[in-house]
C-alpha cells in the first residue's frame, strides 16, 4: 500500500511456507483476492476474511464483512471493545491509522461518534497521534508543487464534475508516481458544487481513474469499467485514452440523475 | 470571527443595555477585553471569564482559564460531562465546531483520548459532523487559486522557517482579504524541515502575521511586536513592511536555539 506502514509499525515478518501450512490466515481490507499481497494466504490450513469492501468475488473460508463500516480498523477496535481485550501501542497504531486514512481524518460521512469513542480506547491503549500525522501528512515540495499544478489545470462539467488528466509527461515533470498521485484524488473534494471529483492519471498500464462523491453511488460506474471500490471512493483502471470521455459521460448522467 | 456561526448555529440574539445591567456576563475564547464584539459586557453586575488564551492582562470579576486546553469548547464539554449536563443540539453544534476549529481537525499536538471522547458526546448530543464540515471546507476556486499561488510563492531559511508575504495588490488579485488569507498559515504547516510556519498579509493597517510552530515557542516573538496567542499558534500585526525582516531574524534565532 502507499501508506509508510514499515515506519509506523514495524517490518512484515518473514514466515515460512511450513508455517503458513499449519496456519489460520486472517486476511484483512481486501475484498479481491489477487490484490492480496502475500498470495501464500492459499496455502493455509484456514483462511477468514474481515472486509468493509463490496465483495467483487468470494475467497476463503469465512468471512466477516460490513460493507457499512468505515474502516476494517474500525471492526477490529469494535471487536477489541466487545471482548474487553487488550492491544499494545503497537497494535493501537495500527487501528488507528487504519481509522485515520479510511475516515480521511474523521472527515467523511461515515464518522459517528462511535468512531471517536473508540479512537479515544486506541489512543488509551498507546496510539502517538503525532507519529501517525508525522508520517501520513509530512509534505514536501514536490507535493505542495503537484497541488498546485492540479489546481491550475482541473477541469469541470456544469453537471457537478471537477477532475483532472494527468499524462505521465506531466507526472514525470512533477516528480509523482501515477499511484501516488491518483492517491490525492481528494485535493479537488469538496469543492462547492461540484458532488463527483475523479483523477486519471497515466501509468505504464493505462489511466489510473480514482472517482470519489459526496454522497451519489459511483461504485457501478466504477465496476463498468472494470474496479470497483465503496459507494462514495471507488476506481479502475482504464486501458486506454479514449475511455476517459466514457467514464465523464456516465459520471454525468449519475449526476443529472441525482439533480 | 471568520467562522460562519451564523449558518450553522444561528444569528445572535439582540439584547437590551437594561437586560445586560441585570446580567451576568460570560465571555468566552478571548484574552484580550478590546478583542471582545460586544463591549456593552462591561455594564454586566458580574463577568466571568472563561480562557485557554496567555492572558495578556486581566479583565473582569471572575476567571477559569487553562492554557493547557486544546479549546474552550473542550472546557466547557468537560464541565457539561463532570456535571452530567445535557446539550441541545445547537449547543453541541457550537462546541463541536470549536474542538474541530482548535485542533485542525484532530491534528495538533494536544489532541488526547478525552478530545475523542468528549467529540463523542457531542455527537450523542445531536452534532452534525457533515453540516460543520460542509461549513468549514467547502472550497472554491478563489481559495484553489489563492493556496496555488502560495505555494509557487512561498519562501524558505535553511534554519527551518517557511514563510510567504502576500501584499495588497496580490491578496486583491486572488480575491481575498489579509484575514482570510492569514488564516490559512497552516497551508504551510508540517513541510519536512521547517517547523515554523509564518504568513505576512499586508492589510490597510500594516501586516498581519500569523506564526505557527510544530513545537518551538513563538508566543514570546509574536508579543515582541505587539501580539500574542498560544506557545504554538500565535499572531501580530506589524505596522510596516521593514519589521518583516526582524519578525523572520526572530524566528530564526529560536529555531538555532533548538536545533
Amino acid at each position: 500500500g502507499f501508506v509508510p506502514f514499515k515506519q509506523l509499525i514495524s517490518e512484515m515478518d518473514q514466515v515460512s511456507d511450513d508455517l503458513i501450512a499449519v496456519s489460520l490466515a486472517i486476511v484483512v481490507d481486501v475484498g479481491d483476492a489477487p490484490r492480496i499481497e502475500d498470495q501464500r494466504f492459499k496455502m493455509a490450513q484456514c483462511v477468514f476474511k474481515i472486509d468493509h469492501h463490496i465483495p467483487v468475488y468470494d475467497f476463503g473460508h469465512h468471512a466477516w464483512i460490513d460493507t457499512d463500516a468505515l474502516a476494517v480498523s474500525l471492526m477490529i477496535a469494535r471487536f477489541v471493545r466487545l471482548y474487553h481485550m487488550k492491544l499494545t501501542p503497537m497494535g493501537a497504531n495500527a487501528l488507528a491509522l487504519g481509522l485515520i486514512t479510511d475516515s480521511g481524518r474523521f472527515l467523511f460521512g461515515q464518522v459517528t461518534g462511535e468512531t471517536f469513542s473508540l479512537m479515544s480506547d486506541l489512543i488509551g491503549f498507546g496510539a502517538t497521534l503525532p507519529d501517525i500525522y508525522r508520517i501520513l501528512y509530512e509534505k514536501t515540495f514536490e507535493q505542495m508543487a503537484f497541488q498546485s499544478y492540479v489546481y491550475q489545470h482541473y477541469e469541470t462539467n456544469d453537471a457537478g464534475l471537477i477532475y483532472v488528466i494527468l499524462t505521465s509527461d506531466e507526472l514525470k515533470n512533477l516528480g509523482i508516481t501515477a499511484e501516488r498521485a491518483s492517491s490525492k484524488v481528494n485535493l479537488l473534494a469538496q469543492v462547492k458544487n461540484y458532488h463527483i471529483w475523479t483523477f486519471f492519471a497515466e501509468s505504464a498500464e493505462g489511466y489510473r481513474c480514482e472517482i470519489r462523491s459526496d454522497g451519489i453511488d459511483i461504485q457501478a460506474v466504477a465496476s463498468k469499467f472494470g474496479g470497483g471500490g465503496h459507494q462514495q471512493a471507488s476506481g479502475c483502471l482504464l486501458k486506454s485514452k479514449t475511455l476517459i470521455p466514457n467514464v465523464i459521460d456516465e459520471l454525468v448522467i449519475k449526476l443529472r440523475e441525482h439533480a
